[in-house]
């Protein structure tokens, strides 16, 4: 009854932001993001008859509270499809930051449905394990997949239709690249969760977000098929500043920005003036991910090498779907 | 046929986006200054049969091209009233920097349109000098008065009916604050101007804009009438947001904040936590003013000189009104 799960993050290039129904993480829109080769959190899960209570373990640090609370919501959810009623010791890592908008949630939920999904002799397809990670985590359903991939908001209630799909696998586009980069490692104040809450229930510009996302939709998706990446990189662009907007005038205000992010997107602003096609996009925190193509992954780097406040920048190409591993933590 | 004329900068609590009518500069919108003392431009005007031009000299510098286009177009409307043809020699110095989102046209026109109404000998009363400021930039309709201003969209197609009013004298509201912080003394690279326009055109947050915005002008004249510093402070800092949300938003995306922008907010939002009451207010430039009572003045200013980048902190009180002055430049 043990399994263990390697998962990457992904970045969303039209976003998830809001929710229609909370408990079962429905959203108010369709999202498309691409996986992250290298950013990803490995997990094992041991389903164990002598466990009092589930024990997580995230990053060496044993979990109580309200993650512990999270953790273990989202193993009920396999017991009871599974009909066990064990507790389960979990263990898991992120390679990068967690909680600062590097989309740990996304990797960690869907490492953890994979996992422990196997360790409990769940045979689930991809569209199971998918309505499974999104109900930890929105953003978890489309990092069940490789390549790029769409989250279909869905129209049923009961969220059987609102799950991720591959648009393209990660070979689809070989030379599509990813710069993370890494601002600040700090725990963002307020977490995705409560902040698209906010924004839906007090930010005026919300509804300018709803009215738009769709055709950004049909421009991201279409854009991956052709590989016009003028075309994905400015909507995507456009999309997260038009996300950003609506955080800003929630109340109180959100702001995830810090003064490198700034920095960054003036310099991906500055690039393209200088001929070196390039684009930016921010989730909800601080980190900027800056999409190039290979042939001017070196150009860009080095621009943002320039910056100061930037501790790290990561070249990711188009990452893999989550899968199960044979080496345990535990 | 020569007068000088002093004008304050003002900062608007609620801003001026947008315009229903170019020509004229009729604004979708109300909006709510406070004049600020200290900010200002002098301008002398002197009407001269012998001259072949206008000579238009700004901060010691001549101006051709299109700056001398916009002062000429404005003493047309002047000579226009006053019945003479003469050109005119203009001289005019701000004490801040120039077209820096720092209200530079608002004090520019208002100082330009007293000097030149008094030089070409017309008895104009404030309601005629702030419809001939407006008429040069929207904003400068404001800084024809002192204290607390606002400017009424107003409804006629001739634009009669739009001009800013006093809401109260400087003397109402003697220990209100505006702390002008300078983070960069660059022309900003968008004109409001322009910024404006691209933003009703292509913004999908500009409707947001407008729908709140009326909310927003009622909170803030009662505020004022009040004394309420919390009312006025948070409807002026939400209220600067939603209007940069819709620029962020324009196609292509105007970015005027710069990396310190960023770090004043932050520091504005720490200091609220920690109890020190102040807000920010942003125009379409990177330079934030921060709002605080007297009895906070030290304390804000102590801790916005710690932001490495900043390159002055202006504090400024309630200021007074446009008027001419007895010394001349030449």
């Amino acid at each position: 009854m043990k399994a263990t799960a390697r998962a990457n993050a992904n970045i969303a290039l039209v976003k998830y932001w809001g929710k229609r129904d909370d408990e079962l993480i429905l959203p108010m829109n369709g999202s498309i993001s691409v996986t992250l080769s290298g950013l990803n959190t490995v997990t094992t899960v041991e389903f164990n008859e002598k466990l009092r209570n589930d024990v997580f373990v995230l990053n060496g640090v044993e979990q109580k509270g309200d993650e512990r609370k999270k953790l273990g919501n989202h193993l009920d959810l396999v017991r009871e499809k599974a009909k066990i009623k064990w507790n389960a010791r979990v263990e898991s890592k992120n390679n990068f930051p967690t909680a600062a908008g590097l989309a740990s949630s996304a990797s960690g939920f869907a490492a953890l449905s994979v996992a422990a999904a196997k360790a409990a002799h769940l045979e689930l397809n991809e569209k199971e394990l998918s309505i499974l990670a999104r109900m930890g985590s929105g953003s978890a359903s489309r990092s069940i997949h490789g390549g790029f991939v769409e989250w279909q908001k869905g129209t049923k209630k009961d969220g059987s239709d609102s799950y991720a799909e591959q648009i393209a696998k990660p070979g689809h586009w070989e030379n599509f690249r990813i710069l993370t980069t890494i601002v600040s490692g700090k725990e963002k104040k307020v977490k995705s969760r409560a902040g698209m809450k906010q924004t839906v229930q007090t930010s005026p510009m919300y509804k300018g977000w709803l009215e738009t996302v769709e055709n950004d939709l049909e421009n991201v998706r279409a854009g991956i098929l052709k590989k016009n990446f003028s075309l994905v990189g400015e909507t995507a662009e456009m999309n997260a500043l038009k996300m950003h907007s609506t955080m800003l005038t929630t109340r109180p205000a959100i702001i995830y920005w810090e003064p490198e992010t700034i920095e960054i997107m003036h310099a991906v602003q500055e690039l393209r003036e200088e001929g070196t096609e390039c684009y930016f996009t921010i989730d909800a925190g601080p980190q900027v991910k800056v999409l190039c193509l290979q042939k001017n992954e070196a150009i860009v780097t080095a621009r943002l090498g320039e910056i100061t406040g930037l501790q790290k920048i990561v070249p990711c190409k188009v990452g893999g779907k989550a899968e199960t591993i044979s080496e345990h933590f535990f």
